[in-house]
């Protein structure tokens, strides 16, 4: 395995996308922009579904599922929405081939066009939309609290190893409400649950807030995010939670009867996360040496490795090894015992190191002399000798101490790389040679943001919710303004 | 909710269909052929999923995740698939929409045509065994057990909820090993997960056997199935194993290094069951008065109903089902506790009769002072009244004998309804007027098979694995034969 990969400082680019492959995470596949989540990077991504999922049916939803197709017109009806997602896509407009007649292999039947062009989902709230017309009668069918586990696709020019490619998987919630007000609650909510997984469960912290009109999602009223900062000084959009005031249920035609017997059009909300937050995950905690994984979504969480010469020394070992194991494995921890005679100890420990296994334990005839066992953790790479007694809570302690400590440390850098900017010189200065946030005050207008990204390619990335009022100048134009924003350039 | 659908006697296709939309089970979409799957139907195929998975992981599988797309010239790589599968299927061609330049809506933008056309996958064995080819050099990196849960697209004409769509979703297994024997272990391997989840977790029996060269999977040297009766006496093809020998090696070019050092083609198997085992769960179990559902796989397991007339008998009466609730959530199944006031007992009754929960308990006052339960299992329509001590243990212990007894009947109705036939009248008469499975003698050839479903619409479903060695004649062709194959009519 081995580092044969850059480090961060000589190329951070290279070394995300090395380690996303060498580490078996998920690779680049025979068709243009589309990639193969390969095993381990799969693993990841079902502890993800698995803690989202349990948060989402704990707060009321449930889940189904929606045809991948949609028919072309359905996205002419909202009319900001055609404009952010009908362009970019994947095109049915056959459904059968034939052999070809001059025995070149296959080929399209040119009889079996489609009437109307079906769009490969980029993202279903128009099918949704048009499902729920039959759905909602009255105000007795609300709230309706639906998510969707599936796979989507935006046809990206430029793509990357999960941060960006033209099929991805992801959860979208759709709900609809009676009214304004708990719709914009289903919203926050939902913003809050990311948030939370987010820093409890990839221990990332994130900025909460809005986005400006112009990040705003193709047919929201209002786009609420959550931005994380990777430690390059980019930041990442890691999940987004809309409000869709009542446009989709307008443009579906989809009201209902209220209390006082009055037909109003439904309130909407929608949100997702998707195998972008992986990307995330990767570049937030990990290092030179390889992948740094949260232990509570590490899809293996304890190696055991024996260091022994002779056959009978490894019995011994192997037979207290195993105990460790079941230990830990009653207690919900995954642990992987690594007794193959084909690699040597020092192999398997940078392999595991490079895997990002969070904790391992290495045991020799010394140690079982003494009642001991090496412990290494991955995040600080530390090592201690720690008594074999009760080992398997002082382990279920250290990964726990693990997951705080990445938690911390990622905080830290944010911190360290979030910088107050009170004049143009200084903003440009920053971007060019810090990166980072950029904690700024803007003139609330389309056109100043516009201009900053063209001059700087940085972008708004939140207006937070926890934003001071706080009165001064735009770091850009010199208008008033009344709080600061978040600027950064971003995958 | 109540009756307003046909019995099965009356118009069986009728039943079911109405049966699945009333139930709120999966609906018809906008976009032909394929289905929404409502969150009640989604529910179950959560809990098929669940079961499934983890028997896959429990025989050595992970999960992965490989391309919706796939080039059409892959297609054309191996022979027999191409014919199989490559027909009647999605054809992506463009990759942008734009605004039409007569106003009108948007349209497909020809300058953005695809160089080669991309097919949504029907099946992925050309995808992963072109992937594979980069993951295998040597013995060292076999068996690769590898599992996706996916969606994938056939165009059918005729559709049928869960049973026929156009867009389905389901699992797909593909494994690669060093020899011919391990593959072939592999393939029977999961075709006895396949028959221990239907008969275990759907009570639904199941024949296991080969498939006769005619219904092979394109591209397999051999088929082997799961065969099952539905209650109008037609078979259901509930799930396929197959041993694909060097096929897709060969196509794809994926050579390993044995331990000989020789280079050798890969030895391959596929394996899949999907949503049409939600359309089987329906059709072997459910009855004139609505669904039926194992308990294991019904989504909600229990209702408590509560009888009273005056809001002082409801505290109560609520305190003693919360009580109970609470018990058998501790004990891991899943309640609902109804006591919405908008609706009557009767039509609560009904409704999860409708629903298909499999016990319903209701408290009245008078239970109360008689510390009763009444007790209603949905499977037989029995009602019973149950001391209220130790109520969980008695509610746990009927549920499993309801599990255990929807099998039992589900057998009997396979065992009533196969018929041995030694006669080509016979054969007739049993397929005209009494449906069912037909053990019969065939000569073995694809002509006579072919010529049997011309004449009656009847298909070898499975050559019993178990058939036992029996000199007879063909029913058909009176040629002979060494063992009785089963016919049936089949969806």
């Amino acid at each position: 395995m081995a580092k044969d990969f850059p480090s961060r400082a000589e190329n951070y680019a290279q070394w995300y996308n090395d380690l996303v492959i060498k580490a078996d995470l998920a690779e680049n596949s025979a068709v243009r922009g589309c990639m193969v989540i390969k095993p381990y990077g799969y693993a990841i991504w079902e502890k993800m579904q698995a803690a989202l999922d349990d948060m989402f049916k704990k707060t009321g939803h449930v889940n189904a599922y929606f045809p991948l197709f949609i028919p072309k017109s359905f996205f002419s009806r909202e009319a900001s929405h055609v404009e952010g997602f009908a362009k970019e896509c994947a095109v049915v407009t056959h459904y059968r081939l034939k052999n070809d007649p001059e025995g070149k292999g296959i080929v399209v039947d040119e009889e079996a066009k489609l009437e109307e062009e079906l769009i490969i989902r980029p993202t279903s709230e128009t099918i949704i939309w048009d499902t729920y017309r039959n759905w909602i009668q009255s105000y007795r069918d609300l709230p309706l609290l639906i998510n969707q586990w599936a796979n989507v696709v935006r046809w990206e020019m430029r793509t990357r190893l999960f941060l960006r490619t033209a099929e991805f998987l992801w959860q979208e919630g759709h709900t609809a409400h009676a009214t304004k007000e708990e719709a914009i609650e289903e919203t926050e909510r939902m913003l809050d649950v990311y948030s939370d997984f987010a820093e409890n469960w990839m221990a990332l912290p994130v900025l909460k807030g809005f986005k400006s009109p112009n990040e705003r999602f193709a047919g929201a009223l209002e786009t609420y995010c959550i931005e994380a900062l990777m430690q390059d000084g980019k930041a990442l959009q890691a999940g987004t939670s809309h409000f869709l005031g009542q446009n989709f249920a307008k443009a579906f035609d989809v009201k209902f009867l209220n209390q006082s017997n009055q037909l109003e059009y439904v309130w909407a909300t929608s949100w997702g996360v998707s195998t972008r937050l992986i990307g995330g995950l990767i570049m937030a905690h990990s290092d030179d040496n390889g992948l740094v994984l949260p232990p509570k979504l590490a899809p293996l969480q304890v190696v055991i490795v024996p260091i022994y010469k002779l056959p009978e020394q490894l019995a011994a070992i192997t037979e207290k090894a195993v105990q460790i194991k079941n230990a830990l494995e009653e207690k919900g921890i995954s642990v992987k015992y690594d007794d193959r005679d084909t690699f040597k100890p020092g192999w398997k420990f940078n392999e595991y190191e490079f895997k990002g296994v969070p904790v391992r334990l290495a045991i020799g005839p010394r140690d079982l002399e003494n009642g001991t066992v090496e412990v290494a953790r991955r995040d600080t790479l530390e090592k201690a000798v720690f008594q074999i007694t009760d080992i398997e809570n002082k382990v279920i302690n250290l990964l726990d101490k693990i997951q705080k400590n990445l938690f911390q440390k990622a905080y830290a850098f944010r911190e360290n790389n979030t910088h107050q900017v009170d004049s143009w010189e200084e903003f440009c200065d920053v971007i060019e040679n810090k990166a980072g946030f950029i904690s700024a005050h803007w003139d609330g207008t389309p056109e100043t943001e516009q201009k900053i990204k063209e001059e700087t390619k940085a972008t708004i990335r939140v207006i937070p919710l926890d934003a001071k009022t706080e009165h001064g100048k735009c770091v850009y134009s010199g208008k008033p303004s009344t709080k600061r924003v978040i600027f950064a350039r971003a995958y």
